[in-house]
This record gives structure tokens, sequence and C-alpha cells, in this order.
């Protein structure tokens, strides 16, 4: 049990070597925000709300520095403007004398924050502002109605709204500075790497069908990751766009091209996807279907012509997805891709003419291709 | 604008009210909260710690019961444990000396959240106890920090556990009895649409190309949704867990299994998408494949044949697809759809006979749903 814990832990630390340099950055920043606390002459200049900065550290650090943008930028304009309506919301309480403040404060705060919730229900709202609505609903309570108790609100507003900042400036700078781990170009990796991973399939099913009869069946599951991988690029995406510019990515880059290649690439993984349950029937039923093309000698030409048709088809996409992959990596435009392209269309062509049927994804692949690399 | 935000806002309310109600029901907690923190002499007990009810209410309150008790469960244990610990960290702390003391502490603190921070990365933890990590760090290092400042820590970490338990508690109340949406029930009703999502695409694509050419291409988008159903699916499951038993459905109930068949469901979802592609590649080069299987006259019987089989076949699967969908919202067990599923094999096997080519995707949809239907 233990060492199955171990080995479990030992692997995730292993598949991503990042994730152990983030969680010593997170002790790090808590550790330095902690010491902040410790240092008795700004202490005591901010009293008990230094504590706000080390609560701040615990929520804010992402494993992104665009997460950590995104979070600490929220928190800190959502306080801001929480706070300024809170302390309004206070004086115009005020006006009505001791018996309806209570009252006027109550009802502010549940329009408001029923306002506020619904607004989270917006998409674009909930794409990039979640956090900063639960933060604004958290504060506007808090200043609203601590005003009714703490006598200088103005004081308290400003003490929570500086820890804040503090905390968020401590986490933007170690996350961004100390082994920044950028949300664009795991995007960008992640778009490459799903490239291969389609080209894999297909190097792996034209060998095992159109050449030497493999029994490694390993690539039949490389596209299975591919077909679930749209939330996590949106997450990706979402995130990026919070990032300045970085490493050659301007902060302008267009991320949103991300989402319609990868809406690309699930297509493809899709039409995979059925060729591959295809070819899995197809074994099952080996005997039936493997006997129908021979009845007569005048279609064997045209069967072992479709067949090497396929095989082109598919090593010449497989080619031109994987360079494109390699395009991608290095953000070049795509020049041999061009070629495998070209090639995989001519023996489509051929195919076509050598009537067309069963095989009618690769016909699509070489459609969806061309426009992937129109794309980039 | 304003108009355009307006008729989004108000499509938004329309399309689920429960989200109108549980905007409400967020106001009516935090009033609630709120009213709490006026009353006098409750406030004397607390001090200024009443302050962090209003933040857990903030935080806690989810959409679904599910959410809602997660997030509660976990913030309370997380605080629990961590508070613990934190006083433990404390004592030993204390043995080192004044000057010892700071820098145990530190040491403690940036250990502990380094673990937990990577904890995080499990996908166990990451899916059951993420938000709990979170306040697990946070607490300790507060409790742990403020230990230094805090003459009676024993007293602050009494008074932080019981606030945030009653705005956990408050939460549940009214998450659980006020209009409660249930993430299990949301779970159930997602599958039973998908379904018929699945369904209206095969109807649709039977009237298209089997019989009557309508123009209506609406079907052609249903099941796109389906696809990128997984993470929702996820989430509502990782929701469901936590759900007491609800209006028929047990605490024990095999959440997993949505997931099972939501992959099946999604397995065919790509299949169609498949078909989708097929089909528009036909309706593009339609004067030349069209003409293909009637250049003999006697593959036209044979043309016919294959055409009135993969009719049968796509509205039989059609109606077993509804049917399922029905059985599911009305959780009985499969019987009509038995029926339609033996005739769709039926078709399929004439299918077969009459030489299989073109519509592979057929068979297999019968045999992805006979799997379906097993599973229920």
């Amino acid at each position: 049990m233990v060492i199955m814990l171990f080995k479990k832990v030992k692997k995730i630390g292993e598949d991503d070597p990042r994730r152990i340099l983030h969680s010593f950055k997170v002790g790090l920043t808590l550790t330095l925000v902690c010491i902040f606390y410790y240092v008795t002459p700004l202490f005591d200049g901010f009293g008990s709300s230094a504590m706000w900065a080390v609560l701040t550290v615990a929520v804010v650090m992402e494993f992104t520095v665009g997460g950590t943008l995104c979070k600490g930028l929220n928190r800190t304009f959502a306080t801001l403007l929480a706070g300024a309506l809170g302390l309004g919301a206070h004086h115009i309480a005020i006006l009505c004398g001791e018996k309806g403040e209570p009252i006027l404060i109550g009802i502010f705060v549940f329009f408001l924050s029923s306002a506020a919730t619904f607004s989270r229900f917006i998409p674009e709202v909930k794409k990039r502002y979640d956090y900063g609505v639960t933060i604004f609903i958290l504060t506007f309570s808090l200043v609203a109605v601590s005003s009714y108790r703490v006598e200088d609100i103005l004081e308290f507003a400003h003490r929570r709204l500086s820890t804040i900042a503090l905390g968020v400036a401590v986490c933007i700078t170690i996350s961004t500075f100390i082994f920044p781990v950028w949300a664009g170009g795991d995007l960008h990796h992640l778009t490459s790497t799903n490239l291969d991973k389609l080209a894999n399939f297909l190097h792996g099913m034209r060998n095992k069908y159109f050449g030497e009869d493999l029994v490694d069946r390993s690539y039949f599951q490389s596209y299975k990751s591919v077909l679930n991988s749209k939330a996590t690029e949106e997450a990706l995406v979402n995130l990026a766009k919070w990032e300045p510019g970085h490493s050659g990515f301007g902060f302008w880059h267009p991320w949103k091209q991300y989402l319609v290649i990868g809406d690309s690439i699930r297509h493809c993984a899709c039409l995979m996807d059925s060729l591959a349950t295809f070819i899995t029937t197809l074994d099952k039923s080996a005997p039936l279907i493997g006997s129908n093309p021979r009845p007569k000698p005048d279609t064997e030409e045209l069967y072992s012509e479709i067949r090497s048709a396929c095989a082109d088809m598919s090593s010449e996409t497989a080619k031109a997805l994987s360079d494109l992959a390699n395009d991608i990596k290095s953000r070049s435009a795509p020049a041999t891709a061009r070629l495998h392209v070209a090639a995989a269309e001519a023996a489509a062509e051929r195919m076509k003419m050598a009537l067309s049927n069963g095989a009618e994804g690769g016909i699509v692949h070489v459609a969806t291709i061309g426009s992937l690399v129109g794309e980039i």
C-alpha cells in the first residue's frame, strides 16, 4: 500500500519534474510571506490584516504563470471594486439612521450578491472572471457588514487591499521569474504532441494492415487521449490569454487559432476512432469479409490497387502529420508537410479512380489536413 | 450593446430557471449570515472571527448540492486537521526557545505546504479533495504563523473552526432543502438527453438519405455537443458521489456506470461524426460517386437492397436509442429497445449478406448499442 503510493508519487514527479519545482515554489513563497509577518516593524503597520497576505498566497499560487496572473489580478481588482462599492453602500446606509442601516445593508448584500452570482452563469464571465466575482461577493459583504461594527472602515478596507496586493505581487513575481511554467508553451506543446499521436496511429495502422503484419497494437490507444483533450485545451487557452509575451510568443499571439486547430485534430481523431472500430470488426469477421473481394479474378487487380493506394495514403498522411507536428514545435512554415499532403492527395485520387469504397475515412483525413495546413 | 446583454442574460435565465433561483439562494444565505453578524450577543461571543462565516458562505455556495457538500466538508475537515497540526507545530516550536521558534515554524510551513501542493497533482486527490488541500495549506500557515503573535492561539483556532462550521452548516442546509439542484439528477438527465440527440441525428439522416429528401439539416449539429460532454460528465460524477440519497437515487448509486455509458455514447457520436463527414463528401462529389453503383444492370438490385437495409438499420437504431433515452429517464428496464435492437441487427445481417460496403458505421453502432443495453 505505502509502496504503491510511493511509486505513484514518484511517477507523477517523473512525468513532469516541473510539478516538484512548483511545490517548492509554493513552499518558498509562503515562507517568504511568513517571514514578512514575523518582521515586527512591518507587522505593526498592518496589524492582524497581515494574515490576508498569507491567505492570498495560499489561494492564488497556481501551476502556470497564466493561472497565477488570472487569479492574482482578479483578486486585486475585485477587492478594489467591491471595497469601493462597500464603502459607498455604507455611506448611503448611514443616511437612514441607526435603525435603517442594518436593513438597508442587508438589502444591498442580498441584491448585489444575487446579481453577481447570476453573472457567473454568463459564459464570458465564467471563463475569465469567475474567481473575481467570488472575491467581489466576499469583499463586498465583508466591507458592508464590517462597516456596522468596525469604526475606522476606511482603514480596514485600505489594509485589506494593500496586504492582498502585496501577496499577489509576491506570487506573480515568484511564478514569473523562478522557473516559470507558461500555459501558452504547454498549449503549443500539447498541439504538436496530439498531431504526433495521430501520426503514430496512422503509421501503426499502415504497418499492420498494408505492410508487414505486426502484432504490436500499442498505436491503437495513442489517439484516444486526443479525443478528450478539448477541456484541457480550452483551460490552457484561457490561461494563455493572461500571459505577457514570452519566449517567442507575443502578447497578442492568436491563441484562439489553437482551438481551431485542436478541433480539426479532434475531428481527425474521431475519424481514426471509426477506422479503428472498423478494423476491430474486420478482425473479428475476417473470414467473412476477407473472402469477399476475391471471388472473381478480375477484381483481384482492383483489390491490390486499392490496397496500395490506401497504404500510400496512410503513410503519406502520417508523414504529413508528423511533419506538421515538427513544424509547430519549431514554429516554421510547413514546407515538407505540403509535399506529403500532395503525395497523399495523389494517392487518394488514384484510389478514387479505382472505385472508392470502404476506406472513406482516408479521403476526409486529407481534406482535413489540407485545411489544417492552410491555417498555420 | 445593453439590449444585447439584456437578451443574453434573459436567455441564460430561461435556459435553466434554476440559475435564477440559485442566485437568490446565495443572496438569502449571505443575508442570513450577515444578520447573524448583526445580532449583538452572538457577535460578542465570536469577535471579529464572525467574518469567517461570511467568507465561508461566499466561497462554499455552489450550484449543485454535491458541489456545496464537497466544498463545505472539505473546508471543515481541512480546517480541523490543519488547525490541529498547526497547534502541534506551535508546541514543538516553543521547545526551541525564542530564537529557534520562527525558524522552525518557517521550516514546517515550507515542507508541509510543498508536500500538500504536490499531493494536488495526484489525480485522486485532485478530483475529490483539491479544495480541501488549499484550505489545509491556508489554515496551517495561518495557525502556525499566528501562534507567534496571537497569545491565545487555542481560542483563535477554536473560533475560526466554529465560525467556518457554522457557515458551512447554513450553506448545506439552504442548498439541500430549498429548491435543491442535484448533480446526480443532472447527470441522469444529461445521459438521456445525449442518447436522444444521437437518435435525432439518425432519424434526420434516414429521412434525408433513404427517404424523402428533406432540406432540413439541423439534425446535423445535434450530436456535436455530445462529443465534448466528457468534462461535464466527469465533473457531475465527482459531485454526485458527495450527495446523499435523494429522489430515487441511493447513496451508493453506481455513478461510475454513467461514465461507461457516456464513453459508449461518445463512441457512437464519433462514428456519427465520421458518417456525417462521409455524407458531406458525398454531397460534394455526388455526380462522381452517385453514378458508380449503376453501371451494370445486375448491381441495380444489390444497390436498392443495400439502401433499404441501411434505411431500416438507421431507423431501427434511432428508435432503439430514443427508447433507451426514455427508459433511462423513467429508470425502467429496457424492453421495447431490445426489440428495435433486434430489428436493427436483422437489418444489419441482411446488409452483410448483400455484401457489406460503405456504411460500415452502422454495424458498429448496433454492436455498441447492444453493449449499452447490456449495461443498464
